[in-house]
């Protein structure tokens, strides 16, 4: 047994959400692996949803990953050290944390050369067969929990999984004091582009979305231009128009938030000779695009995105500093019953007006 | 007047050959320039053709650019110094030199960034409106023009372009001894990229493409493995195994030498993850393709790629050391008359085992 | 004649401020070169005093340049353009703007690589034997001329140069909102370091001086800590000590604006492993340092810095957006008579609580 | 108990090379660790030695490093695979493999950046308090066993460790096809950065030493020049010229394999603007070096080097495939018996003409 009084099992059972079926989320115990040496178990506090996590309990697949046995839900999340393993060094009970979802092989050649988000044998919470973290407590190594400063709430602590994939998009798109940028798709991660590209010191910051609502709230939260555009690839000359109006000067970076053929196309169109168009929203596998103007005449690179790697002291000093502030971007809040748990899923689906809707447990 | 005795227009009428129309070129006079303080005067003595070349031949355009007046053909090219400019320090009358076709204007930011070939205002020898280099003489900025060791023949200072080509691919995907590449093509452009690749290290190369001819070719240039392919996108999955079989390890690098869906979903599809997408060929401006799967999951970068900066002082290295040998290349050879000036344009357009078709003056 | 009315010698008498010997600077005639095509005739306004000027005068030399003949001091300057060439596009009179001093040749190597900061051939103002930029008027490239927007002074416009050496050392150095930034010494360039490193996201900077004053002024712009620290070796590892502590986390780049054996170990010895010193001071040429221990063990990079490329326009965006405000550096101004012209040379070579002086003209 | 027939302790007692004191080696029995899941235990075949061995055999300490308990010594191995743990994946008993010396915490930030070799918990072979390899049988993770192809001896196995030291230096120099190599120091360290650098596509590479049998081993390697030079400081400004030219045309990039005041300062004076010095000699701690002109003049940077992360693979590939023969570099055999022991230690501490002596098991 680790540091921590009590174990827990003493004391009582610990739940999850479970989905079990298609639109079919059930509170169920959960039993917890064995506190390993470096391990922790953290008693869960906040826990966001995920456009991901729609898509399971929607479908019960995404991609290649499908959803075979019932599994726990979430992977965004923040919550207090209960008792951590022998051999933890950092973290005491009591201490509020951060958790990297991602669990890599330390063995494989991508993870030495420090590209562990793209190890083949990479486990994340909630990504099947991977349980999540929906639960009162979940048992994770203790190098991928963050202790959080007083100023940061655990629901910003849970947004620091989202906001890591921005914050791994700007680094891998070399964004700077230097960089104008253009974000297409002003949907949560979209928004938290705009605030990473932001204290990443981009200059001049412009969003494109089909959605007035969503643009006005990329106008509260500092975007330089908005506009509005279409599905139909026959405006893009005039948006890119639009855009470079917008910008009053050269696109440096576009970053797809996305993932069609439209929003793609409108990236590379928008973006300067030598510039990058950062891939980061997983819409459809196939595209039709204007790859060759772009790539072969323009040399303009197409960056590819996923997840993140080292992202959460970053992203937690972010928070910290005040540089990034994703409070506005909680628009809904619920409690860990069943019928909350039913009715936060419905209202993150709905979109709307929902931006992030976070579990409070 | 510069350094170098008699001026030409005491000698010599000087002739070039003249895109005139479609299907048209005629050797006609063509007037130099006045010689500046920086330029020299060069007698050429091999202009090789390219594939743009014949484009522009067949239809008067490519891409944006359009013949509109008649227009000197070539750009690459090598001959000898015959006049230099009161300030050219570095080139005597008689010295041996492969040129650089590109002037850029030095004054934009694309310039002073060291990305020089995606200047605006950059002039490439052959590109409309600017005249080429297929002429008895040519006035060049002396910066452009570069000495041949006494080891490297006309032939191969005028191979300094399409290797320079390659030679920017190779910089700009980062190949070394530790990228195993896939060649996409095995066009002039894709064989000059296997040579390029194998001097920047390349430890295993395997090259594709539909024709027979050119993969026999491939392979006796050294290529690991060559393998025959459809034009039929359903076979990528069984392609892509091939090649992966014929590499024996991972493909870190792809070139896309021709530009096509199939052919980048190809490069797409073989590539393992974090890997690199070079495209160079410039076949169809729109694609359909697996960009999402590539980039947004895998990190696959596209890494476009123009032209060239900088490059002949190492395609000379490449070719006195014996590193690169263009010599095999070069399966055609012609003088400078108006029937061969035909037979060879001919020659070229008609592909079969004509490779490169070289200009001998 | 260019773009711009009447010229200027039918107007007035172009007057400089001359260097003609050892602590004499006189106020004389300066005759101007012909406008070219591409030139600009620039009134000057506000002309900074560097620590290089103050060398010169006080010692005729600095490194390998000597002055042997008359010059014309100064090269931190902005003005109103008077008259432009005939090809000039993007400037015309009245147009106010900021000048990078440095003409390279841009037919070397290096220039076309981009780090044209490093050209052989480069002519900055007021390095001899090139005349500076403490005149009525000065005639420049138009493409080393760039446009100030409204709410950006002359006085800030001249601050670009010092500027541009922080901004210059912040790219070299990578430094991004995941450096935490020491900067050794706080005379002006220390300071527009600091100024740069936080726009450029730097999360924490301490700062190190031996004079209270300077800290003070450092403490006044935002630095997290300041420490006084001796010039004394042995007192390295305590100070050290303190770096950290002020730092609370490690140190990932130290930027040394000094240039002494203290200043670079105290560098070396308090930067994490990994990490980057950048030199930026010209302090001595020899150094003795812990090297080994640094870069053969610990991978700690040294990365050189020397003068800038490209940097106006972002130095122009830093002071327009308001994340760099210069203003508080500018201690003293004086007008343009012989009398003001020696004063304004005392003030600042005497130090004390001058930062930066600045003529107004 | 792991895949792999009788356990060792059925077969005979594990012998190792102890260092027991100074100047002291004695084979004494080595009780081996019980085997891991994710472990191997390895039958040494070839074990090298290396300066550092020789270091710690004479005084007992390396820098911080302080033997004060008997230790194994030898880190240079390569062996048979006799047993692997149950969730070994990749190598079955009977593979041949090379071995990675270093085993990192894969929980810091270092590590998870890739940068491992920086790991302030490394454990690496025979640096105390860690055992090494010079045993019959040692027990390892398996990830850092590499497996040998059929035509990479033992003996070349056990040298991917210095071949790993050089690749790593010419990754952190960027030395490609277009660095021209100066090598500071002919030893072993120095003459396998001739090797690696050459393979890794550098045209000129030019040598210097103090000893000239070292100078001719370096000649016999490829070596385009070779030149004595003296320990005087004095002697700099006409060894470089003798340096610069033997290189006949610039040098980009000077590896300083020792790790002195001299040989430090030759590299920094003899390195082109903007070029690269990397400190791989361990040679001294403290420097008196003309860093000044060098970095704040000339943008030279000093690039560090600190063993090496993820070189095996490329190491045993350019082994394969011929382009690095480490054959030459082993001048010297011995068996595993105590006295042979002790001469293989004195033959490598005494130089001369010895540069790798070889442990054959």
């Amino acid at each position: 047994m680790g540091k921590g009084g009590k174990s827990h099992e003493e004391e009582e059972e610990n739940m999850a959400a479970w989905l079990v079926g298609i639109n079919t989320l059930k509170i169920q115990p959960f039993k917890l692996p064995p506190l390993g040496p470096q391990d922790v178990r953290v008693r869960m506090k906040a826990v966001g949803i995920c456009g991901t996590d729609v898509h399971f309990l929607k479908t019960l697949r995404l991609a290649d990953y499908v959803v075979k046995e019932p599994m726990v839900t979430g992977h965004e999340c923040a919550g207090i050290i209960d008792e951590a393993g022998s051999e933890v060094k950092n973290l005491v009970p009591g201490d509020r944390v951060a958790l990297d979802p991602g669990i890599s092989c330390w063995r494989c050649d991508l993870c030495k050369e420090g590209r562990y988000n793209l190890c083949p044998e990479r486990k994340l919470l909630s990504m099947p067969p991977n349980h999540g973290a929906l639960a009162r407590q979940i048992v994770r190594p203790a190098d991928l929990c963050f202790k959080l400063p007083d100023n940061v709430s655990f629901e910003e602590g849970a947004m620091c999984e989202p906001l890591s994939v921005a914050v791994h998009a700007c680094r891998r798109a070399d964004i700077s004091p230097e960089t104008n940028v253009l974000i297409v798709g002003a949907g949560p991660i979209g928004l938290v582009t705009l605030l990473a590209a932001r204290a990443f010191g981009a200059p001049r910051i412009v969003i494109v979305d089909v959605d007035e609502h969503r643009l006005s709230v990329a106008k509260g939260l500092g975007a330089d231009g908005v506009i509005k555009v279409s599905t139909d690839m026959q405006d893009i000359p005039e948006e890119v128009e639009a855009i470079r109006k917008a910008m009053g000067t050269a696109v440096h970076v576009s970053c797809d938030c996305v993932g069609f053929s439209k929003t793609m196309s409108t990236a590379l169109s928008a973006t300067r000779a030598g510039g990058k168009v950062c891939l980061i929203g997983l819409g459809h596998n196939e595209m039709t695009v204007p790859l060759t103007p772009a790539a072969a005449r323009l040399e303009i690179d197409v960056v590819g995105c996923f997840t993140y790697t080292n992202t959460w002291p970053l992203c937690i000093e972010l928070l910290r500093s005040g540089k990034v502030d994703v409070k506005p971007l909680i628009t809904h809040r619920f409690g860990f019953s069943q019928k909350e748990v039913e009715e936060a899923f419905e209202t993150s689906a709905r979109g709307g007006n929902a931006i992030k809707v976070m579990f409070k447990l």
